[in-house]
Parts: C-alpha cells; structure tokens; sequence
C-alpha cells in the first residue's frame, strides 16, 4: 500500500512533535521556523485537536489556515504527520448530535468542555469522523509535506448508550451464534441471569453488586473491536487518496481498552505514546517497557515514538519533572529498541488551555532554556543516526501479554485485589532489564519456538490453544516460568476445574494447583531460600516438579513454592507467590543462565543499557546508555556515531551509538 | 403451622449447601449423587437463583428440570431446602418493568446483569415475587423430598424510587398520625424542613449537605417494614399449599437494612449465612458472635446456620481462604450454640458467573482436595450428632442490640464517626468469648431480669420505656454496663436535655455527662487504672456514683471516667469512653466477678470454646474446642460424640462434644 | 444609608447568637429570657430558617409567631439581627419549582431534605427570595428590636442547570465582548473546543479528563457575581423599608465560591463565621485569621463576628470539643481585632434536626453546665467593653489575598496537587501570628504603600496591573516576599511567557523562573541554610538578587533557592520552594527586621497575644491573650476592662484588656 517508507520520506530518523500553530501567531510561526530548524526538527503532528476550525460548522471546511502551515513548514523542509481530528468534537457536535455524546454505566452524558467526548458506535459520529477524515485525505494525500497520517488520538474513551446496546448485540451474535451458546459462556445459570432473547442483553451499566464477569469481558473485546472498525474506516477513507503511510498512536499498557495485537495489525506502522510514571530510573525502565512493547507490537518490525514529554513524569497527583540528560538518554532508549526516530508531545508548550502544564520541546521560558538546549542536543544526535533506519532489534526472551487475560483481571469478585496485570508484565520486563536483556512480548498464541526464555505473569485467563502452546513450546526445548494465578480461567473465564492451571500446561510444570490462598495486605511469607512471598500464596502439589522453594511457616510448611520440572527437551518453572525483588531477580538469573540467554554485552555494571540494531545487510550498531553516576569503561573501544569519534569510557548518564565492525 | 420439624425430617442434625445443578450437567450430577453421599449430606438448598428458568418468560413456568432434580435428590436420600428466586429477576424483567428497578438516592436506576435490582415497594415485583412463590409452592408443596421454604436471599436492597416514595407517606401516616407530628418528630423546624402537605415528603434523595435525621432514621425503619411484608407475603403464599416450615436467611450484622427482631419474629426457623471478615482466632469469635445472635432473635429456640464458606474470609478488596480445620471448628462452633447442622454456599464452586471464586464444599480442584477432604469429616462429625437436635442453650449474660440504635448511629452530622455501632457489639461479644462466657443478645424492651449482666455498648438511641426497663433491671438486682453515648437520644433522635443519658437511666447510673468530646483519630487519654481510652471522652459527673477509674490530664483530670453506682438491689456501671483491650477485659472480668457470671467450665485456658447445649428432658452435650495451638488436656475426661471414645486431651486446634453424665 | 451604627443601637458591643424559638415552645422561651439575661445577652439573630414557617405555601405569610417573639425579645432589652430565610427553602418549593434546584454537574438535581437546594440564577428562586425579604422588611423596617438586618446564611451552593447556562452565557458576552475574545481567553483552539456561537457555551458539566480551566476560571467568577446580585437585590429590597444596617455572613476561606473583596463592598457591616479545624494553639491562630479577614475584607472597618461555636472544631470525619476558656479568649481575639462583639451559632443547643450535635451557648445539659457559665463570664468581659465600639486596628504588614488565584489553584491539569491556595495563606498569616504581629490581607490591586512588608503566598495567578503593583510597591520603597509557584498566569490563565513571574514582577525581583520541578509527596530537598523544602522547588536564574539560599543537592544544586534584590527604594525576595517551619520562621524574623516591622508589645514570649485598638480620638485598648500555660508577667502594669482592676500578670490562659495612657 505505501510505496515509500517514512524514514526514505524524511532522509533519516525522525524528530519533532506535535505542532498546534492555531494556537499561537505569526510572531510565534517565524520563530517556530527558526527554532525547528535549530533542532533539528523534520517531521510535525498537525492537526489533531483541530476540528473545530477545519469543520466550524457541520459540513462546511475551512483549509486555508491548514494549506498555509504546510506550505510554510514544507518550505521548511519539514514534513508532516497529518492527523485526523476526531479525538475532540468541536462544541457544534455536542448540541446537533447529543446521542452520540458518552454515557457513563450510570447513564451520566457528557458534553464537550474537554475531549473525547463522543461515542465510537454512534452512527453520527462514525460517519462525522468519516467525512472529516475523507476530506483531509482528497485535499491532502497527494501533499509533498505529508509523510505520514496519523488517525484519532489515543482511542480510549467507553460509552454505555443504546447505540452501544445495539452494536454490543450485533456482536454478540456473531461471536457466540446463539443466545444459548452465549449463556453457557457467561455462566447465566448462576443470579438468574439468563437471557431470553437478544434484546434484553445491554453493555455493563449500573447494576447492583458484582456484574457478570463474562459480559465485562464481552465488552471490553467488543469495544476493542470497535475502536479496530473505526480505525480502519478512517484509515480506508485516507487510503483511498493517499499512498503515505497510516498509523494511529498507542498508549501504554492499561490507558486504552484495546487489543493492541489487534489493531497494530492495521496499522502501517506502529506508534506509541510513552509517559513514565516515576523519575530516574523507573523513567528509564519504563521507556524500555514502551519501547519492547511497541516493536512486539508490529512483529518486530521498525516503529515509531510518537510522543515523549521533555519533562513529564505523571505521578498520581502531580506531573514531575524528569532528569537532566533524560531527553536524550530517553530518545536513545526508544530508537535503540527499534523506533525510527522520537517525537515528542509538543513543540511548544501551551500558553493556555488544558494542557498548559504538560512540557514542551520549547517551553514557557522560551528557547533561552536547558530543556529547549536538550532538545537542540537531542535533534544533533538523532540526525547522526540516519545509517540505521529500517534496522531492528533481536530479543531470546519474552514476556507473555494476552489483553483477555488483563480483561479477566479486571472483573468483580476476584479473590485478591492484588493481582495486578500490567504491574507484573513491567515487573517481569524490569528483572530482565536490570540484568541486561532484551525482551519481546509475545501473544501467548504466538510462535515462541524462537525465544530461549517465556515468562508467563499475571496469565490469569489461558485460552485452551495457549496453554497447549505453552506445553509444545517447552516440549520442543524452551524454558517457561509460569508465576501464580496463571492458566486459572479459560477464554470464557471458566475455572479450570481438577486443579489449575489448564491441564496441558499443568502437564508441562508437572504441578497441580490445588487451593489460592491470597495474602493479606504487606503480609510477607517466608520461602525455603531465603527469599519472601507477597500478596498471594497457593497450595500445590508437586506431580512430578522439584520443588526448588517451599514455604515455611503456617499450613503450607513444607509445600513446594516454586518448583520445577523437565518436561520434553525443556523446562518448565511455577512460582505460586509474588517474589521480592531479590528473590525475583535470583530467579531470573538462573533461569537465564539454564535457558542460554543473557545480556546483550556481557561484563556491564548493572544499569548500563545495551542494545543491538541489525540490518537486513548485517550492519549493527550497538547503543549504550549508562544510566550510572559515575563513568563506565567499555569492554572495548568503538566508533560512536553520535560523537564521530572513538570512544571507550561512558561518562555518568552518558550515551554512545558504536558502528560495530 | 408446621406439624413436624427439620430435624425430625431429616432424621438428625442438617449438613449440606447451596446446590445449583443448573449450573452444571449430567455427568456432574451423577457424581454429585456419589459425593453428596461420601460426604454426609442430608440438605441442599435448591432454586435460589432459578427465576430466569423456572419463569423463562413472563407468566410461563417450566417446572420440569427442577422436577427431575427433585426426584433425583429425594432418591438418594437428600432433603431440600427450595428456595423462592425471588432475590435475583431475570433479564425480562428489566425489560417489562422498569419501574420496579432499583433506583439510587441520585436518580440512577439500576439494571439487571448482577442480583438484586428490583424494588421492594414496586407493585410490578411484589405481583410477579407473589406469583412465582406460589407456583413453587402449588407444585412443590407436598413434595416428599422438600423439608423447609427459603424465601428469597438476604434481602437487602434499598430503593428511593417514586413507588418507594408512595408507600414512605402511607407508613408515615400510619407511624404519626398527622403532618404535625411528623414535623415535630423529624425537627423540621429547624433548617426549614416543615412539610405543608403528605406530598411534599420524599425518601432521602440527594440532597446538599446533612440530610434530615429524622428522616433517615424513618426511612430505614419503613423499609425494615417494606422487607417484612414482603417476606410474609410469600410466606402466606407457601403456606397456603404447604406445611413445611419457611425462613429466609438472614445477614449479620449491617449488610441488611433491616430489624432483624421483627423479621425474626415472622420466621418458623432462623437461619443466617456467617462469613467472617479476618482469619484464625478472629473468624472463630465471629462464628460465635453470629451463632449467638442468630440463637437470640429466635428467642433461644433452635436454628439454622444457612451459609457459610469453606474457606471464604472477606478481607477488604481481598477474599483470604480459611485456615485448615476451621471447617469443623466453625461446624462446631455454630451446633454448639444452637444451631441444627451447618450448611454452606455451596455446594460446588461455580465454574463461571460472578462468584466463581466463592469458597465451595466441592472445589475446582474436585473431590482430591484438602476442603472436600476436611467437608467429609465434618459431615461424618454432624451425623454423631443427631441426638442433640432440639436442645438449646442458656445464657448469664446478654448484649443488647437495637437497630434503632444501629441507624441511629447512621445519620448525618454527628460529633465523630467512631461511634460504631457493629464494632461496639462485636467488641462486648469478643471480650465475653475470650472469657469463655456464652451471651445472648437482648433488646432492650425485653425482660431482662433472667440476666446476671447487661451489657449496653453504643446504645446511642435509647426509648423512654428502654431506659425505665434498664433503670427497673438494675432496681432488681442486675449488674447493668452503659458504655460512652449511650441513651443520647430518644426514640425520635431527641436529644436528652439536662445531661445524658436518658433520665430513668441517669438515676440508675448516679452519673450525668455534662459534654461529649470527642478524640482525635488516634489520640489516646490515660485513666487513673492505668488503662486507655480512645475515639471519645465525656465531661460526667458523679451523682452518687463512685469513680472507679478517672481522666488524668487535660480538662478532664481528676473527672470520673469509669463509675460503679449501686442502685436498688443492683449495680450500674457506667464507662465513658472506648478502653483499651487490656482495660475492657479488664473491667469485664470484675464485672463478671461481680454479677456472679463466669465461664461455662472454669479452669479452660482462653481460647478453649466451651458450650452447652441442653435438652428438654435434661440432657446436655459439652462442646469443646481448641483453637489453641497447643493440646489441652480436660478438667475431666469424658465421651466424646465425635470419637465415640473417652477423650482427656484435646489436640491443638480439636474439638470434642461430651455427653454429660 | 444607615442612621445609626450597630454599636450605638445596642450601647455597646454585641453579644449573642443565632435564636431559634420556633424549635421550642412556650417554657422555653421563658427559661430563654432569663438566660439571656444572665448571659448579658443584647442582640440575637432570627429567621435564618424560618421560611417554612413564615410562608408556609407558596404566596401566604405568617408573620404572627415572628410578632411575638420580636416583642418578647424587645420588652427583654434583646435587639434582634433579622435574617431573610432564604437559604432553605421549603419542601413547598421543591414541589412548585424543579427547575430552580440544584443540579450537580453530572446532571443529578437535588431535592429538599437540608438545605441550600436553589439555585441562584433560577428566576423563580430569585423572585422567592426577593418577595420573602420584600414582604420582611416591610412588616418589620421600622420595628424598634430590628438593629441589623441578615440576608440569606453562608452563599455557597453552585449549580449547573439550564438556567445557569443561560446566565454564564449573558455573563461571559459582557465579560468577554465577543465569542472570538472568548475563544482566545480560554484557549479554545487546544483540544479543538472553540465555540462557534453563544448556545454552544455550558457551564462545567461532567466531561471527559480535564475540563477547559478558562471556563471553570469564568464560571467561578461567574457565581461569584451571581451571589453578589443576589445579595443587592435583596438588600435592595430591605432598603426599601429600613435604615437598617445589612449584611450576610461570610465563610472563610474556601467554602463559598465567592469574590469576598467584592461582596464585602455591598455590606454595610461586614459580617463572618469562624469554626477552626483544629484545637487549641491552632484555633486561637485560626481566630486571628479570620479576623483579620474579616477586617481586612471591610477595608479596615469594624466589623462582627456573626458566628462561632461555643465548643465546635471540625475535624474531618468528627468535630472536636474546644477547651475550657476558649469562649472568653475566642472572643477577645475577634473583638481584639476589630469585631464589634461576638455572636454564637447558636443559642440553644436544637433537640432535633441536622445540627443537633452543633455546640451552642445553652448546651442540651441546660445552663447547669460548664458551657453556659463561661458564656456568662464572656458576656460580663463583653459588656465592660462598650468604650471601645467604633475603634479599629492597625497593621504594618499584608497577606495577599485573590480570589482569581485560588480559582486559578482549582483547575485541572496542574503540575501539582500540593499547591493550597487557603493553606498558604493560613500558613503566611500564621507565622507572623506566632512573632507577635498583627496583619491585614489585601488584594493586589489594592494600595500597599503603607505596609512595611507584603507577603505574597500562592499567587499562581497574578494580573499585568497586579504584577506592576508588586513592583511600584517595592520600587517605592516596600519589602515583598513572593513565593514559589506565583506570577504563573494572567488573569485569563495565560502562562506568562520567557520565565517566571509576570515580567514586571520578575524585574522587581531580580530573578527568572525557567522551570518548575514538582517534588513528590513528602520529599524534601535541602537548602544551603540547613533548612529544607517540600511540595515544589524551582530553577531560577538570579538577574540581579542575591541568593540568600541555595539548592544543596540533585540537578538544583548550587542553584538559588531563596534570593533577595534591592530594587528602587525596596527589596524583593523569592522563595522557591515550600520552607520547613523553622525556615520559614528564620525567614520572617530576618524581613520583618528589615523591614521595620515587628510584634505590637516586643518584649512577649510567643503566644501571648497582643493587639491595639484605636479610636479615632486617639485612645487605645491592647488586648492582651495568654495562651501558654504559665503565668507571664506584663512588661508594665496597666488598668484592665475586664477585671476593672490594675494587673502586671497574665494568668495561665488569662486575658486582659488594657485601657493605654
């Protein structure tokens, strides 16, 4: 479909970020042309929130303003990310399509005042964003500034409405074929739930009690199927005038109800959104988290970054600032694990609005500022790194990630509160960071033959093909480490019944999960090693595992806690507790060392970053981030692309690309 | 009304559970029959959650599958429990009737897809609750295998809809008489609340700020009545076709709005469901609270415990599982203090719906398992039993307990909201337990004199003819506790002018508080005895009254804080804030001392569960547990029911139960 | 407009409370005149809420309960402060007028059942409360018990219904003059929000993330000038037919979304509650706070303190008791600073109702009570007070106060949530509290030449006019303290561009904010001083202050935490960050001396009170508060009001009022 590859378009990786001109004048477009070109900036976001000033009033467009800015950042030499605006209905929409507002389960219909306020599976707004996306796409596809065409905005937004009930049935029937069939898989026999025709069926909305956990689920895969429809619309509306290449940005992990597997099958290439949720370290982890994810995400393929914050750590009730040398190290971290490029949310910083307070590449203070000479650093750096477009990364290990079985951790009456799905894929992600290895997701119906090492965390739901995938895959060789309350449901959340989890992976671990025993809040409990279990305990009996911890104390004494067991040509591990981190990241380390995997670039202190890009032609490169304070010497000396010249120390949070030979 | 006894139908003590084989199919069921025989079960309670298939749609019943079961169950010697399914409409309904949904203070009507969303004062689903319990009991009345009604389950649900509005007026009028006494009793007076007409009356919708006291506490006494009327209509429908005997299980103690003495009253047997909410020593005392309770508001007669879990212990957003033993530990633990056999929910865990994760007596696991292990021996333990059916148990001490007191303590714009009403019950109950003393609780109307010691915890509201029955026990003789913001108010939640608490009841006390002050959250004031108190403090003085303890610093020093006042023939004492635990046994322990109460078997260890159950014709049963961790040997050896052996030692966490000479 | 002030029609200050007699009966009103003897009662107010009562349907007046106790009252020498009962409506209303209650922004419209369910910008609302206080104030203009009139009680409810829609819209075109000027203010051209015609416009209803801040910044300034309409409309009304004074009670700090600087321009006396929320040292702080609010709001006139609780402290979930001698100190601290006398809410404790646990001046335990006595002894010291009426007090030093910077603290989006607009100030106001000085608060706007030092806490919004101010002020030779976080915004929420604060404040200064850096939650940062910082730190260029602290540690350190410029005639200091206590103190105690300003009678140990009322002929009275608990010896003996003997100690708690030569 897209005949040119976006780095082709631009020359080399890409730089920038969102550009929102309508929000400042001519005073300001001039220096913005300056001031990109000082850093470097090749590529901008237009148009996302800008609706209500192409459409002012239903049906009537108004392009002019738009023609000018791409003519002027064309001119420029600088491409663009077109974006259609259907994230946020301009206030018009509000009064002529009032049923095609969100609802809340409780029936609450919101109005404009922020975004996202519409309804994916009302027809006015579907064909509103249709029309408003078509007309972008016949005056534009052909427009020599547009590199690539951004759809929507983070879909994420929920609705309950009656249009929903109406889509939600349609869907119903086609997955289940019946209302029996659909009965059966939400267990309506228990709380007389049973349905009698298919219009007594509505979305999950107030109810008293828990709700059915089966029609959560239902829901939540509707929904994602719903987002995927209306993204491939739009994208099929651009498409039809345009040959450059079609994304939508992802947000991670748990902001979107999304199957993400499913909608970056759709998309040209894969774009992410990326805010950590801690300063320092945590901010460093988190953008290799994002940064595996979004590559797992497009098979592996190259990816794009599509918005960082230079100084935005979201933490509960504030927004902190990141670290000095963050933007770079973080830029690096995103292309070292196969983005093309890092754009940032925004250019400027907003003198107004709801987002006056989010950072920009230039801030309130204006280009005479340590964030606006990082960004300028960061341009400088990203421009030398244009030999290792279409290059990709290589990974031995991978973290299980299923969106049912996150879903299935988000319905009423679970047993513990804390089984935490995202927390224990970054809290997997993050052992194997902080040992130096590179890791994929994978979907537990993948072909994992390729990988030395599956974790499996928080693999609550185990469809019937994934838990015999998971025993194929140790039976040809690989080492599996299944962690507690995994395989415990199936694809319509039925209990695995004789024992969790599903039998066939019970088979592999050679263990059977007779009872969970969640834990109490900060309850700790002590295991055979030395090392401590929180937040939930089971009782399992060995059935053919050795049993490598075992608790100790209370009615599971002397029951095995983690164990493992030969099956086939591999291995297979359980651990029935949520391990502290010494006791976590010991385990890791011998299953690295049995499975054959490790660091990219073995002998590195702990928290120096390695990883290798390759391409097709066999170049590499390989970057190195020392997230340290002190200088790090390196094995031995290389070609740093981003100083051209040979280095062999790391100063203290300093970076280098080597050009490996 | 009923000609024969559960007991008698069953031939022995009752063991058994929920049983939803709706939830299951046929080679389920026939291995139920194997395990139900394996592990004692003589009665299943059957179709509480079968409205949506025994009324499939509106007015159209199929009764066929329940007929199979029915047979199935009878055939092998199982009694049945048949429950009304009137706690959980189906789908249609939703759809038929929507005025008789669940409507929230704030206007949102709920909709089916849990249980429970229906309103009590909606005419709609009071006809169609009618109807299918008399279906039920047309079809079922005589059959052979049915021993006992449930109507409905836990009744609970509150309504503020415009049919709950109608019927509020109707019960005001009725409670009043007229607008003016309406107005005087709620104060509207005050803040302009002075209702002109019936009309202008609705139940406590959203409103802004404290809402009306008066009102709130109406409103829960109304739908108290709302629930008991409801009850008795089904009831009165049963028993038109059948002579079998009818409850509905009861929660404890804040989960239903509702007077569980009038309610209680109305039952041919209580039944209640007990869940504790913390593991070890703690669900123990529970099982004793709630055995205690439910014994109480049948009078002393004989009752049923109705549910309760294998191993399901409700801790906050977490459900903890039960330590090993407690099944017989619990078992035990309600028989002994009257209850006629133990049943669970339920039978089987459900493999799909929203309590898949409910604790059951067959768990996923299947029969191989430590709980279907611990189940059996339990059911073998209840067999050995069957002698005792129809005894009762006799008590030295009572709690007292009154709802109006519980709402009373509900309301808007008291001075802290560490006035617990539950807690304070379950606090006086557990600090008798940990003494060994069996108590009854009592309502304060009721004729006290057979008690050595009244208990009087958070008795915030107190009627003028509680007060006088409390002043006339301690007149005759009665060691009566009053603990702090007791007798504030009146009946219409009038405060007590010229001092607290209620005049006739001051003059028992020989004390006045003068002012209540309330304590900072965790701030602590020292008594002279060396003990604590905490939550509140009171300005009282003595009028007659010794002072046992007093205050030590701050405004209060040197002021009374715990008084002792002989009075008539009797003893009141008075405490004015929440000891400590050290301090409340301690106060306990002279007060036991005092009245000449004690322990069932003086010379246990704490800990060591000693009660009586006592026969008609004069024969009697200890039972004895150990929730200690280490063997206790016996004051006297004795023959054990459980064993059939002569027992001297009781193991670490057993049990005996002796056949008194 | 008024003939005759309060003091002159009472001979005196004022003494006593809100009376209620319509919640009592014959008896009572009787025990009510003699206690209001005793207690030296002179002025109480009445029908705050009586609407009920005095219309008790819609059009038809009852006045002649009202009648008789105004002649009750009068014949007992009690002046009565009469209120329009408008706050509460009666349930009559609720009925006759949905569409003029209180709808929350989710839509939910309340209903009577407290009070406060209006809304203001409903015209039959406005029409309801015109016509009551019309049809008051033409029955009882002239009455000789009348000596001020009490409009409505404590505005504060905000609603967002339809007629609130079409009000805000009127409001914001005269405001705003053009939808173009509207759209630019609130920066409507980010997440594509601009409004393209008047109807589109709603107040803050729910919507997704964050709402737009220019539109909840108008909203509030909306309200604000609702409420003050409706406050003239009525007070209009009362003119009309009365000379006398009127006024309406306001609440400091947060709880009426109100502009206080521009509604205390309508009253003729300025008129506040005080309830602290904390005890002890904290609530005699909290009193000074608002009385010097309170002053401050009236430009310095007398004023009176229209309600404070005999012992009431909020505390969260529970109100706290005050301590013994709090009634006498309370209110010689309002008095001392400016209050014309002290009245109580309220003067019976009610027996029934929505503040049945309020304290009063009668509490339930009747005058025979600790309470009753000490309101006694208060109103004997009040009553030897009457020389002083008319005088007033003086200050050297100001807190800045803006109702637009606390709205502007209240939008979504911000960096953090540990920016506390009321907190700052309280915590500004209190550290000069606890050095002895007496301070004025003030608007930016206003004139400040005359304080010696301005302290300008939390002034995240700051206009261009109030910005230049700032640096007139300083230039002209005044000290001025801005703190971390102020001068961010324009009075449209725009961020102010190039660095931190507005640039003419930055000028004054001598600094340049370039970034903001949040800290975590209970972080703390250290300075070069030894003191450290929470909640916010900053990096600021010096451009000519010195820095008189500097960041020790992180990407800070050695950069300039706190910095002092001579600028003009003046000095200007920033802090950066939020001082520990005793930094902050250290701070104060190091500008007050250079400034020139310090305690009113150097020479006291920390709180021991000390504040000077002038007359306008030059007399002057020191209010003297002893809140240690030991005696304090006076630097000179003088002739003390409230004993009418010569002192040269303060007792443990003791107060004193000195007569100066």
């Amino acid at each position: 479909m897209t005949s040119r590859s976006l780095t082709d378009r631009l020359g080399g990786l890409a730089f920038g970020g969102d550009y929102n001109p309508e929000q400042w004048d001519e005073p300001v477009w001039k220096e913005d042309d300056e001031l990109m070109r000082r850093a470097g900036v090749n590529l901008v976001t237009v148009g996302v929130f800008s609706w209500a000033l192409l459409e002012p009033e239903e049906g009537r467009y108004d392009f002019a303003w738009l023609d000018a800015h791409l003519e002027r950042l064309h001119a420029a030499g600088v491409r663009v990310d077109l974006a259609t605006p259907t994230a946020s209905p301009p206030p018009w929409f509000t009064l002529a399509h009032p049923d095609a507002l969100t609802v809340r389960p409780d029936g609450t219909r919101l109005t404009h005042g922020s975004r996202d306020t519409y309804c994916l599976t009302a027809p006015a707004y579907r064909k509103a964003a249709r029309d408003i996306a078509g007309a972008l796409a016949r005056r534009y596809g052909d427009h020599p500034a547009v590199a690539l065409w951004h759809v929507h905005n983070e879909y994420a937004t929920l609705c309950y409405c009656d249009h929903t009930a109406a889509a939600f049935r349609v869907w119903l029937r086609e997955r289940h074929g019946s209302l029996d069939a659909l009965n059966e898989a939400w267990g309506t026999a228990f709380w007389s739930q049973r349905y009698g025709s298919w219009e007594q069926v509505l979305p999950p909305r107030a109810t008293n009690w828990h709700g059915n956990p089966g029609r959560h689920l239902d829901f939540r895969r509707f929904w994602s199927d719903v987002v995927v429809a209306a993204y491939r619309e739009q994208r099929d509306a651009i498409r039809a005038h345009s040959d450059r290449p079609v994304t939508t940005n992802l947000m991670l992990p748990g902001y979107q109800n999304l199957n993400l597997w499913d909608l970056a099958r759709e998309l040209d290439v894969v774009s992410v959104d990326q805010y950590p949720g801690a300063p320092g370290l945590d901010a460093a982890a988190d953008v290799a988290f994002h940064a595996d994810r979004a590559r797992s995400l497009g098979g592996g393929r190259p990816w794009l970054l599509m918005e960082q914050g230079t100084s935005t750590v979201y933490d509960g009730d504030r927004v902190l600032a990141k670290d000095p040398g963050d933007v770079l190290r973080h830029t690096l971290g995103h292309i070292a694990r196969g983005s093309e490029g890092a754009l940032f949310f925004q250019w400027r910083q907003s003198k107004a609005g709801s987002e006056t307070w989010h950072s920009a590449m230039v801030p309130h203070a204006g280009p005479d500022s340590r964030i606006f000479r990082e960004v300028t650093e960061t341009g400088e750096a990203v421009a030398r790194l244009a030999e290792l477009a279409g290059s990709t990364v290589r990974a031995e290990v991978a973290v299980l990630h299923d969106p049912d079985a996150w879903w299935a951790l988000g319905v009423d009456g679970l047993p513990s509160a804390e089984l935490d799905y995202h927390g224990s894929l970054a809290r997997a992600h993050r052992v194997l960071w902080d040992a130096g290895v590179t890791a994929d997701f994978a979907h537990p119906a993948h072909a994992l033959s390729r990988y030395r090492l599956v974790v499996a965390p928080a693999l609550f739901l185990l469809s019937d093909a994934g838990a015999a995938g998971l025993r194929d895959y140790v039976a040809g060789g690989g080492t599996l480490l299944v962690q507690h309350a995994s395989g415990y449901v199936d694809d319509r959340l039925h209990a695995r019944l004789g024992g969790y989890p599903a039998a066939p992976l019970r088979e592999a671990l050679g263990v059977r999960v007779e009872e969970y025993r969640p834990l109490r809040r900060a309850e700790r409990v002590a295991l055979s090693d030395g090392s401590h279990g929180t937040a939930w305990s089971e009782s399992l009996r060995a059935e053919g595992a050795e049993a490598v911890a075992a608790y100790t104390h209370g009615m599971l004494a002397g029951r095995p806690a983690v164990t493992r067991h030969g099956f086939g040509a591999g291995h297979a591990w359980y651990v029935s507790t949520r391990l502290d981190d010494a006791g976590y990241g010991a385990l890791f380390a011998r299953l690295l060392r049995e499975a054959g995997a490790g660091p990219e670039l073995p002998g590195l202190p702990a928290h120096v970053e390695a990883v290798t890009r390759h391409a097709p032609d066999g170049r590499r490169w390989r970057f190195l981030v020392n997230h340290r304070a002190e200088p790090v010497p390196l094995p031995k000396p290389g070609h740093d692309l981003l100083t051209g010249t040979t280095v062999s120390v790391l100063p203290a949070g300093g970076a280098a690309v080597l050009r490996l030979p």
